[in-house]
């Protein structure tokens, strides 16, 4: 099937690689003879407004290229929009199939999680019921790893390389008194704990790792929580504990709601902005054990930590981008391009395609058998699924000291 | 003047290259003929309780000086303690010469900031007033980049490049949604501006830096922030703002103690603890101007990232701990070894000893040239200062997906 004109956006939170997979649509696209790439200016809620710029002056020169895929966040803006179905409001189909007939477009590419899965297996439900032969593949993308039928997702891999890391220089920093502490490092995961889990992967044989990791998948529980911190202090007197941010207690309250509730929602009612419950915990463990403690929020620097990517995701971003395109190529739509992982070790990771719809909405959590029996800690299991995905480096293109960009 | 066996400490706050200056003591004592070189475990404090390491089998392996300058946080570990007056309590003294002479130490190092240069005058004036020979020398380093007659500190070149680097970052982040918003970024520096004054060194053809930096050396006016934020967002929707952490209001009150005493208590009934600079200033900031706001602290990230260190800091970390024991075999004693600027353009540096009285205890500001004249910025003076310090990189060793550290 012929690959005319092309139309790509990016859409939820920023990671580290989701300008890799613009750069893998971009270049196959070419590769593969698409006249025009054009990329929606914040996502479907930009496009909808009529925002659209053409790629291909953009890309002319490959080092621009190159700078893309070291350029953390999306480079086309991006929104957290959710379209209606159409039988509630056909308008904004209406609006987005005549803008596709007006730039003649042949496939359209959202890069994105399963919110946005959700946005292509609607256009593609669409496109079949007006008989359009737009093409519509998706493209994963979340620090979260949150998504079902891929073995994980580009931007969590250099999510945990950059938690790790920066992990390992908190423990060093964190134990250079001669005194009792503990550390409370809260990570992101407001459903799941992939992104916690990774702290695992500062522990070698330079580094103890975290003693504790609570993730949201087991409920919080005051008193075995305490008691094992006390234990842990026997052994080291500097204690360090990761936390996601979405840790519940038992009855279903956020421990950061608990410090404080004056949040917004976003589009989608999630809670926008959830922070505090390293405090809390940190509040909680110097009361109640009168040590020491410090609450540290990796914050949004964890998504977009473009100077620590991670090679392997940064590859693997590339290629569920070309591979998406080499679908729409093939006539494929209502896909998403998966990650496919052959094994372990060695590490070998392969693309494949599953229905957008089956992934769209749905999360996946942490398996129960990757947890640690007493719910704080994560398994060598997990280890093994995770290390591959942060593995190699590359490095940034530094201009007077700092990483250089590409922006709009 | 022979060096015999030499005595090293580190004290202070960690930074990115402290431990590149304990590799310079170590390796120019070992070329210049030092039989044994000990480290201080826990700076002087750990050393009056006779913690002591030798240091020689630890570097018989040139791999482990790699990674020990590449290893953020003080190796030997570190302390907060003053030396009282000979006078008052000459008993530390007593301590610390007896072991000096039980190890046949000849020159005594300590890298530190102002209050370890205040340890290294005790130590020099009490061993002249005893007729000791010991050659004591101070090796600068603080993030803070606050030390008097020299150019500046090993330290503070990465700390400042790690600040420029995420706040690019954070900057692409802020800028996804195309939503107004106001991001805080907090920066350490309690007294002084020169860490919040490196945001701007974030500016580039690709990154506009932030568009307010408020430094402790200015009070902090409300109205006058609040105009420039609004006068800011009609030109820019996402602005970024950085902040010193000891950013005063004009009652001499911390930004946020604010936070802290309005009516925070943490949920334990107790009152908060709270680093809160920005917190308060983006509280500030929605409640006056009713945008989205977010608070980012760096928090301790940005004094141990040796993932992301400055090549010219480590070099110049090792060069004022070289230079330091040079000076030592030289006879000298109660120095410091400075860094001096032979040039900006091209950037050279040099070393020179300074009196080590003439350092301790005192503070560097920023000039008050280098800060603009509504004190909400610095100047394209600055930027010639601090940009030359955070030129180039040095890989980290990376193993298994995350940089390798060594540890006593």
């Amino acid at each position: 099937m012929a690959l005319g004109n092309i139309l790509v956006g990016q859409s939820g939170g920023p990671t580290a690689v989701i300008n890799s997979s613009l750069a893998g649509v971009y270049e196959t696209a070419k590769a593969l003879g698409a006249p025009h790439v054009y990329g929606m200016q914040f996502g479907i809620e930009g496009l909808l407004q009529g925002k659209l710029v053409e790629m291909d002056p953009l890309f002319a020169d490959p080092l621009q290229i190159e700078l893309l895929k070291r350029t953390p966040s999306s480079f086309l803006g991006s929104c957290r929009c959710k379209l209606p179905a159409p039988a509630e409001d056909e308008r904004p189909y209406q609006t987005l199939f005549a803008l596709f007939a007006q730039y003649k477009i042949s496939a359209v590419f959202y890069i994105g999680g399963n919110d946005s899965m959700d946005t292509i297996a609607k256009l593609a439900a669409y496109g079949a019921a007006v008989g359009s032969d737009i093409r519509f593949i998706g493209v994963p993308k979340t620090i979260d790893n949150d998504l079902m039928h891929t073995d994980h997702t580009p931007g969590y891999g250099s999510a945990a390389k950059y938690i790790a890391t920066i992990l390992k220089e908190v423990i060093c920093d964190s134990s250079v008194y001669d005194l009792r502490s503990v550390t409370v490092a809260e990570i992101m995961g407001r459903h799941t704990g992939w992104l916690a889990g990774a702290a695992s992967l500062a522990a070698g044989p330079d580094c103890g790792g975290p003693s504790i990791i609570l993730l949201p998948e087991r409920t919080f529980d005051e008193d075995a929580f305490l008691q094992k911190v006390s234990q842990v202090e026997k052994t080291y007197s500097n204690v360090v504990i990761a936390v996601s941010e979405g840790v519940k207690n038992k009855d279903g309250a956020f421990l950061c709601d608990l410090v404080s509730t004056a949040d917004q929602l976003d589009a989608f009612g999630h809670k926008a902005i959830l922070s505090g419950t390293s405090r809390y915990l940190a509040d909680l463990i110097r009361t109640r054990l009168g040590c020491k403690t410090r609450a540290i929020e990796f914050s949004t620097l964890q998504r977009c930590a473009s100077h620590l990517a991670s090679r392997t995701d940064i590859t693997e971003a590339y290629q569920v981008g070309g591979c998406a395109v080499q679908a729409a190529a093939n006539g494929d739509t209502a896909k998403m391009c998966a990650l496919v992982r052959r094994s372990s070790a060695p590490y070998q990771c392969d693309t494949a395609l599953v229905d957008v719809s089956a992934v769209a909405n749905l999360e996946k959590k942490v398996p129960d058998e990757w947890i640690a029996p007493d719910g704080m800690h994560v398994t060598a299991g997990f280890e093994r699924y995770a290390r591959p995905l942060i593995q190699a480096e590359l490095t940034p293109i530094y201009i007077n000291g700092v990483p250089r960009h590409i922006h709009l």
